[in-house]
This record gives structure tokens, sequence and C-alpha cells, in this order.
């Protein structure tokens, strides 16, 4: 699609940041860089779609939209997770017209066309009897599940999912997010470039001061050039505490204070999940560090620490003992970014009796929002022509550093290709 | 304007389509093809703008506006139609503000520059006294008025309207819309481009489900493939009787099921008028098939079927013997377009005692918002990268086939011009 | 940026206008040559950025924001006015999220980076110790206070800004702008390009009907066509009195009626400063032409006319004995142009016992409001299909014209730069 003389433009833009610092205006600006990071980036990989207990029966579906396109997600009558484009192959119509609901066949509303729940076309009265059925099922978008969280890739080929479920899988595992259920979903329309969302996730040099809630139930904060010798006493002691605790169910921890390194660009690696201790007295990711629902999964005892999963280029997952809260991110422009927040609890939790909103939300959603602002009022700033990239701190940047090596090396690649 | 590459690009685009199928994507989504049919088929072709009665007295105007332009539709003082553009010679103002008024000269607020209801400049106070007023009237714009309906055409040389003329003023002249009045005007915004709307117009396979009000009055949703014995039965029956009533008067009238070959591609035929029986029961369209207004124009008896004219690309209108619906589309973007219904009546009828407007309405409001629902659903989808043209129905979607086929001939044509 | 064929097409279009005549359609509808002036005209110029009496202390700032840049305008330790980028040099974060405000220094929400009131880098904690502050300090933009006004430029090496001063400063003087409070300010988001602000702004040929408050108080609506002998006898008298009073103060006057001259092209003149007299009865441009506000600078008689300073591309400014009303243009799209009025009096006044606002704002608010009103519906005419420059008045439109010179002089001279 790119004129010979765009591609050139692209590549020396991305060729164009200096090692151990921001990005220059025009990746923030730039509406055919843009539109390259969605064929490249967001149409190549595998995108978080939701959770597969947002589904918990055959015909039970959920729509997932990303630049114009709309995709079902639905559980298929053998059970499994599909993902179908939402459009129907005889004049090209929206099917599903509700965020999300159940069928039994899939209905066109303009002809009536109808597909079973795997997208295979049982109905076309009023057409030619010649026309081969086979042919006219529903496009499919790849989808896997792991271990409750589905994703899709819009790829013809994608990149393969296999490794990505080998790392997280076992990880996610004793959480049980399969056997969750929705206690809320909340969509923010954030003014900001989707990778500043993403730059502003990977480092919490900003969170002292922006935080005040994160800060009390979490150590990475921390970092080479803060982490006083009482401060490192205070982990080991946690750390040593949960390992005798998790050790015996094969779960393993990270010690260390400072933000798990990721992504790693050098290897090509955009997933990771691990474990981590929460501070004394905190047991869930709350704003008194309490449990507020019942355990979750595989859990007999809150003292869990706090699971973490992300995978570019649109999703990290906090899990707690008690609750999850996933992000999903999924742009809508240059300057614009679709952000969805879920909360999930125990299948079996009821509202009101196991838990309540009031004390599960605000830990999240206060540190969300305190995240959305400093990105929008990011977007506004590196769109001036005043802007110039500063340097990265090398104490508390560096997943910042590699997120960027990251996707200039992704956009690189994919553009030769 | 546009560079050869880019001509190439559309050129490639319009030989793209299958036949027998719909059209790709980017029919439905290439700024540069839509700037190219608002250049090639919309500011060449000849455009319903309104009715002349609903300027009944010279001075009498009301406005059609299309992509920024608007255009002064007024009665003359000879009484004739005339469309001017409405911008002032001097500064470019426009001069008429409001969509409808009555004016005994056009004045331009800005200066006071002042012109005659044909258009002709009057007063230019404050200039020097050697400019050439008779160079600086108001632009005009070619309108033909045909059977009450006002045409208009933007182009320099417009094709020749007398052909039309022909064909749809003998058909439309014994409903006297001329000698109507207007009962409502209502505009939509419809979030489909105006294609859509018309491939909706020219298939009635989704009727049965979509428009359980339209089905009961008309026989054109029967196809080939559905018509039973007993509905060409009951079909021939009612010809019978109309033709024995219209006949005299010279009314011709079209017996067939199945919707109206409209329009013709291999003749470049852009409109048609035609009568057509009713079902049984129906004098007109409306939700229990009764009259509901006065007759119109020559009727003397309410049995007179339903007329019927269309024109590309902006134009169709059903007509009973008491009122008629007119339809007038203008886009307003690739995936907006403003349709525009007007009612008339006949002009002696008052309303609250010879017509109320919850009589009147209902049957084609009820219709049309349950096509504009249609057509948004389906731009969409269509709008979506999941979205392959799918085929078309022979025995339901021919006239479908035959738009497209129209407007792809069109635009080949005159993109070589 | 422009590509080859670009650049010839710009300036194609520049040569396009007739002389004498309006500018063609395309350059109130083309977005290129938008930019164009963006990047020609509104980047090299000297703005108006608001009033020093606005920051009347150090630490005092408002921002003044054009095309997407934040730029801080703030009074400095040693009381001189210092215009910033609002963007952190670390990761661009907009640093000042109020419109005006008072710092002590400058501190970035993101990461706490903190700036003096100069913009040298004073904190950057949680940085490598080996970072040269010195290179980090705020981005300055160019910054000229003239008697209370402030005029930035985002040029890199600004036109010399001494001539303008030298033109300005002596005729300002003594309204004392710099010793004003304001009063009021209000913004205004018009549909227009900012041309035809410019164009109505350098014509009174509208004044007459669209003006009835204007026009009784001022002499500058007659032309050489219709300033009949008791107009001349009037302006006379009026002069030959106000003379007499400021001749003293060697404050200077301008007799004539119509429009001062400006600017001039064939100079290359873009700025402008004059006193001329008020209607008899006026001292002030008031609704009934009387003092509404305690005496300003070094005023100590009512009757000093009005003084009026204009520069290009972004304000005028009309003062009276009593108050000053400043006019601020910013371009926020080719059809949309933001419009600040700034209200001022004397630093002394006291609201509600000195003035009110419904004595103050009435006369300029309602001739601002009926000129915005005009614009809006000029480009509505302009972006029209059917508008063809026309002719300008001799008499009465000859500022337009030098208006239109000068800025398609400008344009071709900076094209070719």
């Amino acid at each position: 699609m790119l004129h010979s003389d765009e591609l050139t433009g692209l590549k020396e833009l991305l060729n164009s940041r200096q090692p151990g610092y921001g990005l220059p205006r025009q990746f923030y600006h730039d509406s055919l860089l843009f539109q390259a990071e969605i064929d490249h980036i967001w149409r190549q990989g595998w995108l978080f779609a939701g959770h597969s207990c947002q589904i918990p029966e055959p015909g039970d579906y959920f729509l997932y939209d990303i630049e114009g396109d709309s995709v079902i997600v639905v559980r298929g009558d053998d059970g499994m997770v599909n993902a179908l484009y939402n459009v129907c192959r005889h004049r090209g119509s929206v099917i599903c017209q509700q965020p999300e609901g159940h069928v039994k066949r899939f209905i066109c509303p303009y002809h009536q066309w109808a597909y079973d729940r795997s997208g295979h076309l049982l109905v076309h009265n009023g057409m030619q009897p010649n026309l081969d059925k086979s042919q006219l099922g529903l496009h499919a978008v790849h989808a896997r599940e792991v271990e409750g969280m589905v994703f899709i890739s819009l790829a013809h080929e994608p990149e393969d999912f296999d490794p990505v479920e080998s790392a997280i899988a076992p990880v996610a595992r004793p959480q049980g997010l399969a056997r969750g259920k929705v206690a809320k979903i909340m969509d923010f329309d954030v003014a900001a470039n989707w990778k500043l969302v993403w730059e502003n996730n990977r480092e919490c040099y900003h969170c002292n001061v922006n935080h005040p809630q994160y800060i009390k139930a979490n150590f990475d904060h921390y970092n080479a050039d803060d982490t006083i010798p009482r401060v490192a006493e205070r982990l080991k002691s946690v750390t040593l505490r949960l390992e005798s605790k998790l050790g015996a169910a094969g779960i393993s921890l990270r010690e260390e204070t400072g933000m798990t390194e990721f992504p790693d660009p050098d290897h090509g690696i955009w997933y990771a999940a691990n474990r981590t201790p929460l501070e004394p007295g905190y047991v869930s990711e709350t704003m008194d560090g309490k449990q507020v629902a019942p355990l979750m999964g595989d859990y007999s005892d809150p003292e869990v620490g706090t699971l973490r999963i992300r995978s570019l280029p649109n999703f990290w997952i906090h899990a707690s003992c008690d609750h999850s809260v996933a992000v999903c991110l999924t742009p809508i422009g240059i300057d614009h970014t679709n952000i969805r927040m879920i909360w999930l609890v125990d299948a079996k939790a009821k509202e009101g009796t196991d838990y309540i909103l009031d004390k599960l939300l605000p830990f999240w959603l206060l540190t969300a929002e305190q995240d959305w602002a400093i990105c929008t009022n990011q977007q506004r700033g590196v769109s001036s022509h005043g802007y110039t990239p500063g340097p990265l701190s090398t104490y508390k940047e560096y997943n910042l550093d590699r997120f960027l090596r990251w996707y200039i090396q992704e956009m690189k690649t994919r553009l030769d290709q």
C-alpha cells in the first residue's frame, strides 16, 4: 500500500530515535506511521480480547472491536472458544448488534442467512440453489485460550502461540481465571497514543507522587538507586515467608525490587508472567490490603503475593488472591486509545454477600485514572513543536527503553517483510 | 485533479467487482473514490431538489445544500422555477440564511448588494460606477420542473433532460404533485454510504422480515422463486379491476410481481416511472390500507394502485391516491447520507380536518426507519477487513446488480472523459 | 516538507488572484495552503499573546496555545516577561495544566522535574547524575513586551522587532496598558478562515447596516465617496479641539475619514498605531459615548479620541480614555479561528464601584458578534463551488486589497526561502 518514498520516510523515522532517549514527536503525530503500526503490529500480533469466563455456555458471545472490525468471540458447541468476523458473507451486514449475548444460531438481520456457532452457513433461503454453502461460512479469526484468557490474531498466518502458552499457563494456572466471573467492566477513552500508555506502564518512576495507593502495596517502585537496606530487609523477610507457603505448590516467586524486565527486545519476547510479594500486611491490591472477595482458583491461603502477566501490544493483568484486574488497549486513532478494565472474582462469589464493588474497585480504578490523566497530559506535550525527546533514567526507565527498542525493532522487521 | 497513479488506482478498483457479487470493501471506504463519485456522478447528474409546490408564489424559495454548496430554488416572477447559487458575487457571502422563505429581492447581508428573483444584480452601492452589473448576477444552476418535481444539475453542460421528462411526465401527471402541499418534511442522517441506500432500495429480498407493513400492501416482494399460484391469481384479479378503471383515462399499469427492472445499465437509463396495483383492500400505502387524505390530482376514484418514480443518483417517490412520499438523498461523507422525506397531500387539504399526520406518516416512516437501520448496520460490516463481497440472489437481487453495473459503468465512462 | 509538485501548486494558487478582486475559493479550502500559512506566517511572525498586566508578579503566568503548541508566558524574577514551551524536557509532558496561575517553580506532574521561572532545570531526582542540567532547561520562545502588549515568535530567528516597537510604543504609551488590569476575557470559536476575519476587519463598507453602535462613535466608515461636507466639517472641528488638548502632550492625531491605510505591502509593514477623533459627544467607545471607567494611563482628560494598534497576523486593539479592547486571533483549522477578546481598565479601578461590565462590554461585544456572524456566513459562501471572487470597492475596500497583497507577498517570499 505504501509508496516507496513513504516507506523510506517511515524507515528514516524509525531510525531517528537516539539510544537512551524517548521517541521524537513524529512517532505520536504521523498518521502514516500510525497506519503502519495498525497494519504491522496490531493486525499481525496476538491481542487479548477478553476472558473466557465471560462466555461460560455454548452460544455465549462477546464482541471485540478494533479499527472498524468487529470480531465475535463465541463459545462453540464443543466448549472451545472461537473467533469469527461479525460480517455476513452475503451483503456484509454486521450480524451481532449487541456487545454481548447468547445465540442458538447467528442470523443476519438483513436477509436472515443463518450460521451455526462455528460459523458454518446453514440457511440462505432466496438464493440460487447451486451455491456452495461450505464456501460461505463466516470468516474465522485465529483464537487461543490460555487459562481463561482469550487471545486473537487478525493475521493470516500469525506467529506461533505455543511458546506464549508455555510461558504463561503454568504461572497463571493457580489463579483460576477460567473459573472466574466478571465483577465489573469499565471502558475509558484516553486521549493518548497507545505507546504512551505502555511507556507509562513500563516505569514506576512516576509512582511515588502519582500513585499513593499503589506504592503502599508494592515493592517494584523501588529501584537500584533508592532501595535502602530497610526495604531490602523487608522484602527478604516477606519473600521467605511466601516461598515457604508456595514452594510446596510449585509456585515460584520473584524477589528483587524494581520492575520485572519486560519486554525482551534482544530475543523478541513480547509476553511474560511472574509472581512477586506484596508489602507486609497486604494480601490483596486493595485500599487497606485486606482480602475483599473469596479466594480464587487453587488458592487455599490469601498470602500469594501478586500475579502479573503482560503481552504486547495490548494486555496486562494484576491478580491478587481474591480478584484480578485485566487491562486491554485498543487504539482508536493516533491520539486516542480505548482502555477496557475487567475485574474478575471467583465464579461462585455473590455480589453483596461475598464482595462489594466499593471495596473491590478503588485500588486499581484510582491508579488507572491517575495514569490515564498522566498519559493525556503527555500526549498534549509530545504533540508540541516544543517537544524534544529527553534522556531516560537508567535507574528507573530501563523497561521503557526495552519497550521502545522492541517497538522499533518490530516495526523495522515487519516493514521489511 | 487526480494524479495519474490515482486515476489508475480508481480504474483498477472499478474493474475489481466480480460479476454477480457485491462491491469490494474499498467502494465504501476509499475517500478518493468518494470524491470521484461526487465529481463525476453527483456534480454531473440531475438531482431532485424538492417539489415545486414548496414554493407556490413568486419569490418563495427553498435551499438545497450539497457538499458545501448551497443552491437557492426560487419561483421567479414569470412563475418558472429557477436555481441560483446562494453566493454573493461581491465577497462570496451566503445570501439566504434560512432554509426556506420569501424574498422580494435577494439582499446580501454583508454589503447589501441586491439581486432580483432571477439573480440579476440590481444594486451595488459603494462600488465604482464603471462596473458592469450584467456580469455580476448570481451564478445560475440548471433547473427543470417536471410535474411538480424540481431537478437541478450542477454540471456546466448537463445531460439532455428531455428524454427524462418524456418518460416521467405522462405517468406522473394524474398525481398532480404540482397541485400538492407539504404535509411533513423529515431529515435523517444515516451512517451509510449512499450506494448502500440504493442497494437496499433495489431489492425486496429483505422485506418479508424487515418490513411487516410494506409487504401487506405490495406485490413486488414476491419473486420468480416464491410467487405461488394463489398470489398470481390475486394479482391478476386486482390488475384486471384496476385496468378497467384506469384504462379509459389512458393510465397504464404493470402487472407482474417482483420489482420493476431499474436501472437499465445496458442503455444508460437512470430514470423510470410506472404504476402498479396494491394488494386487495389497499387503496393507499397506509397502515390499514385505507385512504387518509383527499384524492390528489386528477383522480376521481381512490383505486389507482401506486405510482413510483425513481432517478439516480438521489430520488424516488411512492404515491397513492391521496398522498406521496418523496425520498431525496444527499451524501455528506463516504459513510454518511442525508435522507430527506417529503410527504405531500392535495393543496386544498386541511390538516386536522382532511388528514392527520398520525394516519399519514406511519407506513413510510416505519418502513424508512427500518431501512436506515439496515443500511447503518451494513455500513459497519462492509467497513470491516473481514468483509468480502458475497453472491447476489439471481431471483431477488437482479435490480441491485443492475444498479451496481450502472454505477460502475457511469464512473468508468466519466473518468475517461 | 512539501513535494516539489505541491510547492508548484501552491505558487500557482498564490499567483491566481486577479488584481482588485477577492481570493479564489482554494484560499479558504486547500488544507495544504493552510498548513503552509501556519508554517510560513504563523510560525514565522510575531504573535500577540496577551497583556503583561495579566501577570503582574514574578511567577504569574498565562498560556498561549497555537496549533498543538502550548506556550507559557511568565513574569520572571527580574520582572521581565519570558515565554517558554510548556513541555517537560524529560518525557514531554505538559507542565502547566491551568490556563493561568502562579508558580514558585515549574514542576512537571509526571516525574517532578523542576525548573525555575526562567526555565532552567533545577531538579531531576531519579536520573543518572552525569546528566548536564544546563542542557535540559525548558525551550525558550522569543518574547517582547511593548507598552504592556506581549508578542511572541515561534521562529528560530524571528524578524527584527525593534522597528515594531519604535512604531508602536510612542503612540501606545499614554494609554498605560502595562498599568491596566483585565476586566473581562472572552473566547469565540468562529467558523471562518482567519483571513476572512482580517478581510472583515479591513473595511467598513459593511458598517452602516451591520454595526449600528460602531458608526455612531466613529468617522472611519465614511469614505471618499460618501463624506458629505457636513461630516467633513464635523470632523475638522472635533479634530481641532482634540489637537489643542493633546498637542501639548506630544500626542498626534489622524484627521481624515476612511480607515487608516494598513497594512503596507509595498514596504512589508505589518504593524501600525495611530490615534483618531471620535464623534462629538463620544469620549469612549461605549453605547452612549460616555466614560464608563476611570481614566487610564497618562490621561487627565477623557477627550483623547481612540487609539488603535494592529499587527499581522493576529492582533488589533481599540482603546478609549477609560478602557481598551484587544482582539487576538488563533487559527484552529482552515475554517475555524479562535478569537479572544480582552477588556482592560486601569489597575486601580474596582469592579462594581468604578466600573460595571454591563456598561463596559456591550459596545465591542455587539460589534464583534456582528462581525463573527458575518465571517461565518462568508465562510459558508466561499466554500461553495458557486463562489467566484468578486471586484473590490476602490472607495471602501482599499485596505482589504492591501491585506490580500501583503498576504500573497509574504507567502510567496517565504515559500521561496
